[in-house]
This record gives structure tokens, sequence and C-alpha cells, in this order.
């Protein structure tokens, strides 16, 4: 029994969290399928002709749902060796988080908020997304924003102070008889509607000055956004062009991933990754 | 007799199917002039005024081209040496897909739907592209895109799950009051209209808040848009220039194109190409 | 006088033609500010509140550019060696036209669209940019584009099948209770609305299976305008970076421009340039 | 005394300007959280609901900010050596103004326009970006942009000149039926807000030749988008990649920024830097 349960968390470790066994690929499918096919289920409950047609079809199927999360979540709290580093991970949070507001919905009445946890479920796709190769692609694009950051942020600075600025001077010019910018709140909302070249037309210039002033905010707000763009292109062109496979096993101790594929300890926390 | 028909056919093959003789050029020129004219027939029969007004005219010339587009069809399938292989092949599908709908129209009454194959016609116009160089042209983006496509997927993904927690939050923020927000459905909707920055203003938020997570989603965005151009911009500049020539010939077995200049034989099914 | 009028020709053609001398800068920036000014007399006389009040004024104003325009076309025929060559010149038919409008209001009473033929004095403008270093930058950006135009057509020939195809497809879903998609153009003009981010909100889907497609479009606009983009970034990538200098100086034979700062004769025609 | 004032205007001097020591850190924090928050202020006191409810508590603290604000500006004069070139440097002038208007509001009855001069004070928080490394970042973004400058000039002379001429024949085309094309500036306005692809949708074309020219716009607007962008983006990439670190030392006499990290001596005024 003491060398049999090893084996039997190890071969869950494998299903669960690996990709590379037919078997771990098959679990990822289905992984998959759940959560759509979850979330898909709040969408529709959210629409009143299907939740008063088909409601108790859609919370049965919740449940069903909320039982195979919470069976997974426990399998792989089961499965690593280090549970507690596996439930405070960006991803242990989310799993959690994909179950609970079923549970809490039982205890509080008209706990509609919860909606919105539940359709955090789809940050899970995430983890399926080992399955293919997108994990280093999207590496890519995270490495190239990250290295963007500080000029990004400094360019959205630059626009927050610019939208605050312009607001400020329509609700001076127009405020008086346009209802649309009665408040600089309201001002720098229809600013950054028009800088981001949005334009709802909610909220629209009545006089000759404050047209003129849009339409200086408008080619503003269609150039400056070449700056982000020319950013992220120059900053991209920089990168290697990301040939270098990355592995997709995954550490038993400490749940890290991204080891290289030649890696035999994990180079995170010094275990021997599974063979 | 015997010699005579394989050289009408080799003659029908060059006129159709190659362009770089003077009869070829002429037939991809009108074949041009034939689809095009024959969309513009499928809008004026949308438009009302038209169709009352000339409504025999229009019909007539639908089935002139679609006789017309039948004959051509017939002689492709007769001049290739495998008909199968044309006819399953993309181009062949779209050849059949430009007549079928009228031929339809006689068995089926109040076959309005048809009206989108009938426009699928213009599908065909990929074909004459052959006659100038655009081919190699459009092949260099495709070969672009082809390589963005990981990382695109990656990008749509995110989109996908942004608009979709987004949505959720707006549902439960404004679905209270503001009926464009009655659904999560419709609330995704209004987040896409929102982050490609359309921007159509049929469902605008009305709180403080709703307006606050609006202006959000626009910087967001704004400034996200950034990412496909980054990438699909730096993977155009990694590509080769693209100053090599590519033959306009057309393989008389397999119907496949893209063979080089001094090509003598099919890279595809190594029959002899025409001289 | 024989000697003396050339004399007079070469100092005309020096300062209309020419900006490196105080004088040809002098003419070209009161060039500049009459062009401006006979376009902003234009724009007034469009609004009914200053037609109304100062109506005459507004003639007037019209009467003395149009006067000094066409003093100033007879003095650039005079001065050129060839002026049929100038005449038939693009800046040549703009400068006519310029002039013209003024002169057939005269003969042909309501000629309300001759306002168009009008504000095509603006492109006046790009004569003056010479006065600056501008031309050469602007050529930077015509040869980049002029490189990308192969591939920009492929791209606009895609949008105009797509957003026929597309509008095919909104007019059979929703043609036949959204007044907005009653015919395939009405729903072409939608499409291209909405391809483009431009989103005015004038015609919106309104059942569900359209608001989803109307969705696909938007993110499909918001994600291949990365292409043209890409393609333009990466041609002017591998431009020289444009540190040359081209010389002002313009052929008084041909009228020709864009001469290298060291020519001694006009590349086009071979005539010795202005020393 | 003699002795020590210099050392309290020395100290004075190094928290205010400098951000390397644990107090100029600590005074641009603080600084940063009191611009801010007087912005917020702003904001509140445009909004009825507020200044109804809050009215006296909003005065008494915009009072706090301007007079902590005066304090700052003369602690300021008073510790730099030279305080006419800090008095008339661009953040002078900012300084300035952020405290002016309330002073002014004393005098003025009903001087609801200050409220722009309010608005900008967020321009200050420019000051404080030099805590952290964004300075370095803002400057490769600028120096990017400042290549850019007659390249982006050219292509708005374009943008303006498009918009006129459209926005001219728009009117001729509309302007007679439909209230939105009245006059030729608000044409120009409506070529604006679609070119920009913005499209408020509060002024849209009603016949079919007006609809096929906007939908030329369009797409114009949507592919021209990409010049600049491209522009910017190969000017970027051109750019080294910014590695270099700039001290923050601020010069005691001439108040210049910007000197490298192992600058003794301003490199502007020559004066010695603080140690």
């Amino acid at each position: 029994m003491e060398i049999k349960k090893p084996a039997l968390r190890d071969r869950i470790h494998e299903i669960i969290f690996e990709t590379e066994t037919p078997a771990g690929k098959a679990f990822d499918v289905l992984l998959l399928l759940f959560i759509v096919a979850s979330v898909v289920v709040v969408l529709l409950e959210s629409m009143e002709i299907y939740r008063l047609r088909f409601g108790s079809y859609l919370t049965a199927l919740e449940w069903f749902f909320t039982l195979a999360f919470t069976l997974e979540y426990l399998l792989r709290i089961y499965s690593v060796y280090k549970p507690g580093k596996y439930i405070f991970s960006f991803f242990g949070i989310i799993d959690l988080l994909a179950i609970l507001p079923t549970y809490i919905g039982l205890l509080i009445v008209g706990s509609h908020y919860l909606v919105v946890i539940r359709a955090l479920r789809l940050l899970r796709i995430f983890r399926v997304f080992k399955l293919v190769n997108f994990l280093r692609q999207g590496q890519i694009i995270i490495e190239s924003l990250r290295r963007s950051v500080p000029k990004i942020t400094v360019f959205f600075f630059f626009i927050l102070i610019v939208v605050t600025i312009i607001g400020s001077i329509m609700h001076v010019l127009e405020g008086g008889f346009n209802a649309g910018f009665s408040s600089i709140p309201k001002s720098i909302y229809w600013a950054i509607v028009t800088l981001t070249t949005v334009g709802y037309g909610d909220i629209t210039p009545q006089s000759e000055i404050g047209r003129f002033l849009s339409a200086f905010v408008m080619v503003l707000g269609y150039s400056i956004i070449a700056v982000p763009t020319g950013i992220i292109a120059s900053d991209l062109v920089r990168m290697p062009s990301g040939k270098e496979e990355v592995s997709n096993q995954s550490c038993r101790y400490c749940s890290s991933e991204g080891h290289d594929p030649d890696a035999i300890f994990c180079k995170y926390c010094g275990e021997r990754l599974n063979p």
C-alpha cells in the first residue's frame, strides 16, 4: 500500500499536470471542453428567455461542472508534493474561484454578483494552452510587452494628462449648454471615447469651437496610436524569433513550468523532474 | 481526329488556365469583367427600386452569366487531364458554387438565401490575380500571416477572455437598469464593440462606474491593437523582400500553380509543364 | 531690350519657381498665405451666417485672390521656356483650376458645384513645401508607399471581397426586419463602417446572430489593420534613413524638380540648371 | 548664521529638486499625492452633486493645496542660485499656474474658466517622473518623435488637404438636404470624424453617392493610419535600445537636468553639480 499509493499519485499528477502522455492530452482536451461548456452555461443563465425555459437544466449542469471541477481541484492538491505552493499559486487561486461561487450561492440568496467570478473560469483556458506550442509564443509576446512596460507607462500617463486637460477645456467651453459636458469627469469620459477613436456618439460637441477641439483630439488620437504600436513592433523586431522549444513538463514539487527540454532538475526548486 | 482533339484540349487549357499567351490574357480580362458584372447584377437585384423596374433584365443577365460560367466550368473539366483533382480543388468548388444557385432557384421557390452563395463568385477574382504580379505579393503576406498564426491565436484567446469577463462585470454593474446590458452575451457584444474601437453607440454605459470601466476598456483596446500590428510588422521585417518571380504556368495534370520561371516539370506531380 | 527681357524673365523665374533666394522665399511665403486665405474665404462663404452678413466682402476677396492667382499663372507661363510643358504638368493644371471657377461663375448662374474645384486650391500648398526640407521626407513616404502598392492592392481586394460577402450574409440574415440591411449595397456600407472600426451606429444589427456576425467583423477589422501597417512599417525599415539632401532647383526648360544638389544639368531634359 | 543659511538652502534644494536621497524621494512621493489629490478636488467640484453637498470642504481643500504649492514654489525660488532662470523655465511657469487660479478667484467673481488652468497642474506630474527610471524611456520616445516630425508634418498636411477637399465634395453632394453637411466646415468636421475612424454618427450620409464616398473615406482612413505608425515604428527600430542610465541630478545654478551619471559639472552652465 505504501508503495502503491505514491504510484497512484504519480499517475494522477502525470494525467492532470503534464500534457505529453496520451492520458494527459486527453485530460486537457476534456478540461478545455468542460471550461467552455461551463462558461456557456453562465452565458445562457444570464439570458432571460433561456433562464425561464431551461432554468432547472442549467442549474443541474452548473452543479455537474462545479462537482467535476471540485474533484479535479482535490486531485490536484492530492497529487502535488507541496499542496500549499499550488493552492496559493495563480492557477491554484483561479481553480478555487471556479468552484466557490456555486457553493456560496447555496448560502447567500441573490448572489447575482458571483456571475463575474464564474466568468473568471475562462482564465483556466490558459492552463490548457500547454497542449499546443502556444506557450512559447505567448512568452515571446509577454516578454516583449514586459520590455515595453516603462515606455507604455509613460505613454499612458501622457494620455491620462491629455484627456484630463482636454476634458476640462471642453467642460468650460460646452458645459453651460451641453448636458454631455456638465462635469469634468463626464468630459474626460468623452475625451477618452474620442481620443481612442471609439466614438460612441452619446456625447458630441455642439458648438463650432467644440467641434474644432474635437477634431484636434481625433487627429491626435489617430496619430498617437502609432506610438505604442511602434514601441511594441520595434521591441518585437529586436527579440529573437523564438524557435526554441520549451518543455511541457511541470515540476511535481513546486508546480513550476517553462523548463528546458533537456532539463533533468527543476530550475526553481532543484527537485528531479518527471523522466 | 485522335490527334486533333488533344490539340484542341491543349489549346483550351492554355486559354483558360494560363495567362502568358495573348489569348490567355484576353480570357482572364473577360472573366474578370464577367465576375464583376455578375456580382453587380446580384447587388442591383437586392435593391428594391432596381428590382421593380429592371427585374426581367436582371434575371436575363443572371442567366447569361450563369450559362457563360457553366460553359467555362465544363471547358475547365474537359481540358485538364485529371478532372477529379480540379473539381475538388478550392477553385473547382468555388467555380461550381458560382453557377449552382441560379439552377437551384428554378427548383426551389423563395430561395432568397442563395444570394450569399452568388456573392461568393467574388472569390473567383483571386484566380485572375495571376494576370499581374500580385500572386507573389499575396504569398508574402500569407506566408507572414501564417508565421504569425500562433501568436495571433494567443492574442485572440486573450481578447475573447477579456471581453467575456468585462461583459460579465458590466452585466452585473448595469444589467439592472440598462437594457443594453440585460444579458451577458449582449454585454460581451458591447465589450467587443468598445474594445475594437468600433463604438456604434447603440449600447452605452449610463452609470459613473460603468463609464469608468468603459474608459478602461477603450484605452485597453486602443493600446493592445499595437500587439498584432507589432507581431505582423516584425514578422514582415524578417521576411525576404520578395523580389523573386513566380511563373504563371499552371500544370495540366494536377492544376497546381506557383512553379518557378525556369521549371520544366511540375514540382507537385512531376509531369512536363506547358513549354 | 533684347538683352533686358530675358533677364526679366530669368528674374521672374527665379522668384516664382526657386526658393533659395530671399525673393523666392518671400514669394513662397506670400503664396502660402494667399492659398490658405483664399480657402478660408471658400469655407466662410459656405456658412450661411457669414454669407448673409459678409457676402459682398467675401466675393470681393474671392476676386482679389483670383486676380492674384491669374497674374501668377500668367507670369509662370511667361517665365518658363517651354510653357506647354508647364501648362499640362500636374501643378500647371492645378494652378489653372485655382482660377477657373470664379470666371465660370460669371457665365453660369448657380454654379454651386464649383466650390469643390475651388477647394482643390489647397493642393497648391504642396508647391510651397519646397520651402522647407519636407520635399525629401515626402519622397521617402511616397517611395515607401509606391513599393507597398502591390501588397496594399491585394489587401484592398481582399477587403472588398470580404465586405461584399459579409454584406450579402447580413442582408439575408437581417434584411427582412431591419431597414438598415434592406439592400446588399446598404449592407456593404454597414460592413465597411464596421470593418474599418468607424462605427457610426446609424445601422446596427438587431438579432442575436446578426450581432454575433458583427462581432466577428469587428474583431477581423481590428486585427487586419495590422497587415497594411506591418507592410508599410517593414518597407520603411528597409528604406535608407533619408539623410541625403535634394536641391530645390527647378529646371527652366521642363519645370522638373528633384535635382541633386551638385547637378549642373537637368536630368530630364539635359538643359543647364540655374547656377 | 552666514554659514548656516547656505547649508539650509542646499538642504532644501536637495529635498525639492533631487530624488536620490531618502528625503528627496519622500518629497516627490508627497508631491505626487498632492498633485493627484488637488486634481481630484477640481474634478469633484465640477460635479454638481458633490459641489452642492461638499462645496465648503472642497474649497477648504483647494486652499490647502494652493497654500502648500505656494510654499513649495517659494522654497524652489529660494533654493536655486538663479531664480530668474527657474521662474521662466517650463516647469517654473507650470508651478506658478498651479497656484494662481485660486488667488485670482478671490479677485474676480465667476472665474469659471480658471478650471482649465487648475487642471494644468497635472503637467507637474512629469516632474515626479524623475523618481523612477521613466525619464530615459520618455526621452527615447520623444527623440524618436522628434526625428519623425518632418514626415509626420507632411502627413498632417496631407490629411488636412484631404479632409478639406472631401468635406467640400460632401457639402456639394448632400448639403442641400442633409443638415449635417450644411456648411463646408461642418462637412470637414464630419470628414475628420470619419477619416480618423472615430465615427460618432451625429452626422451620417443619407444618399447612395454620399454613402459611397463615405465608404471610400473610411477605407482611406483605415489604411493611411499605417503611415504614421510605420514611420514611428521604423524610426524606433533604428534607435539604440536605450540601456544607458541618466542621472537624476538637477543643477543648482540653471535647474537643468539629464546629466550623465558620472558628470561632475553641469553640461549647460559648467557649475559643479551636487556631489
